[in-house]
């Protein structure tokens, strides 16, 4: 770490510093600036007490950490790109995997439906919500175990994978059973007793970005899965919060050539949360694509506005065929099939 | 709810409209204006389907809601300020309740040392992490079952009820059994099956903000515990995030002003989380109690250098009693004692 | 407008809203719902006195707008794409145009060496900075004047028209008689004296998003270029300012999408700013080209490291060169050229 | 500066960023960590080249500034309380200024109904604006050059000095012949040439947060004032812009003790822009004066429904007069009058 002292401090206040700095387990190094002493302190951050606390005392400036925190999920730790394979499907490939369905599982036949018209599109994941997070109380919750054994029913007569929310840690056991991929919503984030309780599953997980959270807290959660020994992790970026109010999220293109940096695990993208409004979802599938986005997650509904749930976002069948055949030029271009 | 059309659409795309409002419930009413047809549909936008699903279809231009989405917890609904006990305090009367201790807790020598200088200061309630939900999982995660029996321990000795983090469903008894107070983290804000299982103990319980949640999706969170019978409902502000980095959150206080006219639930303010920075916590605390916050919740550590989580926000047992001194001419000021 | 009233209202105080909202020129219209009366008041909102100050009113819940507030620059008003000409090169059209350069101009060689060679790799325009506005005073402002003669030179050299920054209403001639595009930078996008000066001269204005600007702001200042009698405005997104740090911005791409729908102008998109981080900048120039930019504002330096401004975000000459080979099979996918 | 080198890199990288860092004048020293190499590089950040350019650089994971940016503006620099002097009102001293006034001049008897009404509850000085920056050109734009005049009468009347805004270079002979205060308005806060003309006039320049302005840079925007050799600034927060939509913008209160720790200059709170609502004014101003704010400016009007800009920010005339006496015991509390 590095540790920037104030200007004009006595020699007693400086040294009290480096034996404290000592104390917590790390080799300090002086730097005699032009106005300022700043000292480098040697030792491995992660695992040692952050001097980060210093900043506490009226003598310390300004405290900065030197290493990444994350291990597991870096680059540095696994130069290659990692795939996750759901079913017959593999994520991280060569191949640009869509997944789509609608928001909630509403009925069999609203189920059967879209499946079926997906698959017939290209789709190769069926995505459909069981659990549903609703911001309030009186919206409606998902059908719960009914909705799973739809999505069974689906997966055995379309042959398509399954992915779904787990959203409470008492469902994990429930909700693993059925799914192919457990998904981990962007409320849900930072919520990492259940993160861990996925990891155990052994399922891959597909870990929504938290709509206020950084690049580098979005690694440390995947970090979760990863340290609890289940290396299928997908990043889902699905919009953050901003001041922008056309959108109902602001969808961040950029995490896909972040991530590729930083990580080695698969990047998702999810236009339908990221913008909240179907008429935009074609337009950023096509940049996700450009961009190396290794899956979309895309809303389909043969009805958007009967939807019991986030209607205003969701394609109807018809778009996403026309949809699927428009970005097959975009991912030829960016060596995909 | 209501419905602009576009401007230069046909009689049959309208009348399209007008059977769609209908078929979901609603009676609509028609208003032509300068540019724009506007449908006014009449009926209960909290029970009844969304017509926000509109905005898929071409003909319409926007979907605006008329009525507030929480009910219980508004002002509307409950006109007098309410008032939560826990052991003897009680927060939201006239006193201004001040919740002091250590972020997380530790051992029983800080946790003591803490608990017998705060109570000595005039605090009224204990705080002290024993499960911690922490961005890295190399970083301490509290003491766990110890931390809580270490609580309750100090609280026999002093007498202050406890107020603990809660971040699992698993725990939910376990820490119920312990604590005087449930504290859902920000992290959880809108983890709604914690806030569900937190409701049904009967315990108070302090919500703290989601880093990234607007006003209105708190009071809904909000909505959960009143909703699942439980009235003891605190709104804890403790900073949002923005693009801000000189402190870790923005503290919003205009919360305080706002909570109060659209709810009856007290307000608790946390500058300690709210900045990041021990040397803001002072001038914070004195604004939050002219403006009406019922209480108070800071993190005070016996040495924050060498604290386990969080140390740079933590105020020094001297530092918690001269605060105590410098806000009582405040809260004589607000008209508390 | 829409008027919602609050519930539990007397007669008098609702006869005094309807009075009011006649007196400020609007038709009221009742619809009384179910827990709440809404008044729909008929009139032109862009040009009358709005009724948002019927906020201050305490039997007043909430107004609400239904027109749009922008006319010229609105898809409405103009329904096929707009073209903005600089010398030879047409931007809006079905060539995706490439503008790129220095982030300043520093030197006769500096500028030259670059022009020379992006020019060779495919640019259509030549942007550098003359004047620059720098967040310290302490740091290099540009070489004014003797920066737009190197421009000239390099246009005639190159052939390639100049983009350069137009920052103080005391420079409009100067600038205005060497660049053959203004650019207004994201802290003047509210400049509006600023964008009139601009607009008057003729010149096309590429006019940069604000930090903190909402669409509907963007579009609005967009207004005060065509509303003064300019119809040659480029709308740049650059990055908004979020709570993510990695990248010094982060790069808003849906806004493509929604300013194709909403106005007629092109749209040009600057990856250098809106990630501040040169190796993202290729992925989201694809990126953008696949969601249908008009045009590329690309930062180029022959040696980033001594760059004098913003060296983080500039491509080296030969990485410039490999972008532009990469494009071309996503400008193709996206059917231009 | 602190440079993080990459792990694993070549001992020629290694040596190529150490020959990069002496060309650019600065003296490098190496400090061999657990993982990484970090280099101190010593030299005056504030003067010389910036390293941030070496970001470009492969074997580079991130560069750090040690020193702050700004001198002048420092509590460093002059480490007591700077106080402003307008008329013979003293900003910074032991009373708590109050601005008050409409937010835009609209007449005679309005500016002069208010004026007589703020003094008489107390004001120390008039506000109002004459030039107004509108977010749509179709929007009210001020009376000019009539409307300064209308503001010297009013003091001239009631002996009240008058702040009112500034926002092109062209108006600021006018503006200054009239104004005892220049106000740089959040649109312009980093139109870096307004203030530096603004801060040639010699007059106290009360300069408004920008939207998305970071302490940093706004402290940096202040130092553009002071190193053009005006001693006068005030620093007015007015809000910032985030996700929250229940307020127009999010007062950050915090800047107040923040300001006071990093800067002399007097602070001052604007809580009507701060957030857009009449009705959360009061509790934001008693919170202002008791974290230590200099001063207030408070929009005030006849008859804020029928005002022509910002009427639902703005208080009545007996609002503000209960305003100014429930004040009282909290400037008290804070050793202020």
């Amino acid at each position: 770490m590095i540790i920037v002292l104030k200007p004009k401090i006595t020699k007693r206040q400086e040294a009290a510093v480096l034996k404290e700095i000592k104390k917590l387990g790390y080799r300090p190094h002086i730097i005699r600036g032009v106005e300022r002493v700043v000292i480098g302190a040697i030792g491995d951050e992660r695992t040692q007490h952050t001097l980060e606390t210093l900043m506490t005392w009226p003598q310390v400036e300004n405290v900065m950490r030197v290493q990444k925190r994350y291990k597991l999920v870096s680059r540095e730790a696994h130069p290659r790109h990692s795939t996750v394979r759901a079913g017959d499907v593999v994520i991280g490939g060569p191949e640009v995997v869509v997944m789509a369905g609608p928001c909630s599982v509403e009925s069999e036949k609203q189920l059967m439906k879209t499946a079926l018209a997906v698959r017939e599109a290209g789709a190769h994941i069926l995505r459909g919500g069981a659990f549903k997070p609703r911001t309030s109380p009186y919206e409606f919750q998902g059908l719960g175990e009914k909705g799973l054994k739809l999505l069974a029913k689906a997966r055995a007569e379309t042959g398509m994978p399954v992915i779904t929310e787990l959203l409470a840690e008492a469902h994990v056991d429930l909700v693993a059973e059925y799914a192919d991929i457990l998904q981990i919503g962007t409320r849900n984030a930072q919520n990492f007793q259940l993160l861990v309780a996925a990891a155990k599953t052994g399922r891959p997980v597909l870990l929504k970005r938290g709509m206020a959270m950084r690049i580098e807290e979005w690694l440390l959660a995947g970090e979760y899965i990863l340290a609890n020994e289940n290396p299928n992790l997908l990043f889902c970026e699905r919009g953050i919060r901003t001041f922008e109010n056309y959108t109902r999220n602001t969808l961040d293109l950029s995490a896909i050539p972040i991530l590729k940096q930083e990580s080695h695990s698969p990047v998702v993208i999810d236009p339908s949360q990221g913008t909240g409004r179907a008429s935009l979802v074609s337009a950023l599938c096509k940049g996700a694509v450009a961009m190396g986005a290794d899956a979309l997650l895309i809303e389909v509904h043969p009805n958007p506005a009967e939807a019991w749930s986030d209607g205003g976002q969701q394609l109807t069948l018809d778009g996403f065929a026309t949809l699927m055949q428009e970005l097959k030029p975009f991912a030829a271009a960016a060596g995909r099939s």
